[in-house]
C-alpha cells in the first residue's frame, strides 16, 4: 500500500474553546509514526466563545477556528470547505470542546445539536465511500449525528453515553487506549480526555486509533 | 530514585508568538514516558506581539503569555514567579519563538537581548543548585545569555549559531534528534524545528534531552 493519507480536522486550539491540544498533537504523531502523511483541516468559523484557559471563565474575546486551529498545525492548515474525500485515506477528528462547540452544537444542544455543514459534508462523502473514521474524546458525538446508528465510545460517562443513544448510537464503554470499533460503518474510536489521563495514556489512545485507521484502509 | 520533577517553562501558546506546541507537547509526553512528573510554568506578561498562524501577519490582538500557555497545560499551570528550584530535579524550555520574544528578546535584539527576570531568576537558582537545565530550538538563546561560556546547540544555522557565540557561548553543530551536553554546566540542548523536521524526529529529540536529563539528575 502507498502511504496512508489522513485528513485531520480541528476545531481551535485549546481544550475549553478548541481541540485538546494533546489529542490533536498525539494525532499527528500517530499518523507519523505509522508511516502516513497528513493534512490538517478546520472550518473557517468564528469559535463559540474563548475560554481563559487559566480561569475557565469565558474571555469575551472572538477568534477563529481555522486561525485558532493554525497554531497546532504550523500553519500548514486548509479550510475545511477545501475538503475532498478522493484525496484520503481515512479522516480523523482530535477532541477538546471545541468538537462539540465549534464543530457541532453539543455543548449547548446535547442530542438536539445541528452540526457545521462543511463537517457533515465530509463525514458523509468518506463514509459513501466506505473509507474509515476516527474519532477521540467527545468527538463521536458528531458521528452519533451525522451516521445512523453507529457504535462508539466516549468512555464511561453514562449522561454523555445517554445523549449519544438517544441520536441512535450505540454506545459501549471503554478505558484508556481501548477502542470501539464499527466494522461495518467503518468508524473508531477512544476516550481519551473523557477518562482522567495522563498525556502517555492519550498518546497510546491515539496511536490505537490510528493504527486500527490504517488497517482499515487497506483495501 | 524517586520520580524526577521537571518545571517546563512554556511561553505562549504556537510557534510564531508563544510556545511551539509540538514541542512542548514532546516534552511533556517524554517527562511521562521517563517516569518523571511536571509541573507547566509561564511567565505572567504580556506577548510580545500575537502573529495570525494561518497568514503569519501580527494581528493587533493583545494576550498573555501565561493565559495562552494555560492552553498547552490544560490549565494547570503557575506564574513563573511561583518557581522554587526546590521543589524540582531539573528545569525545560521548549523551543517556538515566544522563547526569543516573551522569555527574552533575541528575536528582536539578538546577542544584546535582556531576559524575562522570572526566567533568569529560574534558570540561576537551577544551575546554583547544580540540577540540569534543557532547552529546544531557539530556547538555547536564552541560556547562552544568562549562563557563562555554556557549549550548546540550535542546529546548524550559523547566523543564529554566531549570535549565541557572541553571548559567550560554544555553538556546536548537531542535527535531528542529538545533543549538546554541557557536563560542566549540566545543559542539555537539541535543535527540533530549528532544523526542517518531522513531528517523529520534535518526539525523538524532546525524548532524548528528558532521557539526558533524568540521568543527570541521580545524585
Amino acid at each position: 500500500m502507498t502511504k496512508p493519507r489522513f485528513a485531520v480536522v480541528l476545531s481551535g486550539c485549546g481544550v475549553y474553546d478548541g481541540a485538546e491540544i494533546h489529542e490533536a498533537v498525539m494525532t499527528l504523531l500517530a499518523i507519523d509514526r505509522s508511516g502516513g502523511s497528513y493534512q490538517c483541516f478546520a472550518p473557517d468559523v468564528a469559535q463559540m466563545h474563548v475560554v481563559n484557559h487559566l480561569t475557565g471563565q469565558p474571555s469575551g474575546e472572538s477568534r477563529n477556528v481555522l486561525v485558532e486551529a493554525a497554531r497546532i498545525a504550523r500553519g500548514a492548515i486548509k479550510p475545511l470547505s477545501l475538503f475532498d474525500a478522493a484525496d484520503f485515506d481515512a479522516l480523523v477528528f482530535p477532541g477538546g470542546f471545541g468538537a462539540a462547540k465549534n464543530l457541532c452544537s453539543f455543548a449547548v444542544d446535547g442530542p438536539n445539536c445541528t452540526v457545521n455543514p462543511d463537517v457533515e459534508k465530509a463525514i458523509r462523502a468518506m463514509h459513501a465511500a466506505s473509507k474509515p473514521i476516527g474519532a477521540l474524546c467527545i468527538a463521536p458525538a458528531i458521528l452519533a449525528r451525522v451516521l445512523d446508528g453507529v457504535e462508539l465510545t466516549i468512555g464511561s460517562d453514562a449522561g454523555t453515553a445517554g445523549a449519544l443513544e438517544t441520536m441512535g448510537a450505540r454506545h459501549v464503554t471503554r478505558s484508556h487506549a481501548e477502542l470501539a470499533v464499527d466494522k461495518a460503518a467503518k468508524v473508531v474510536t477512544t476516550p481519551c480526555y473523557m477518562l482522567d489521563a495522563t498525556i502517555g495514556q492519550i498518546a497510546d489512545g491515539a496511536q490505537a486509533v490510528v493504527t486500527k485507521l490504517v488497517e482499515m484502509a487497506r483495501p
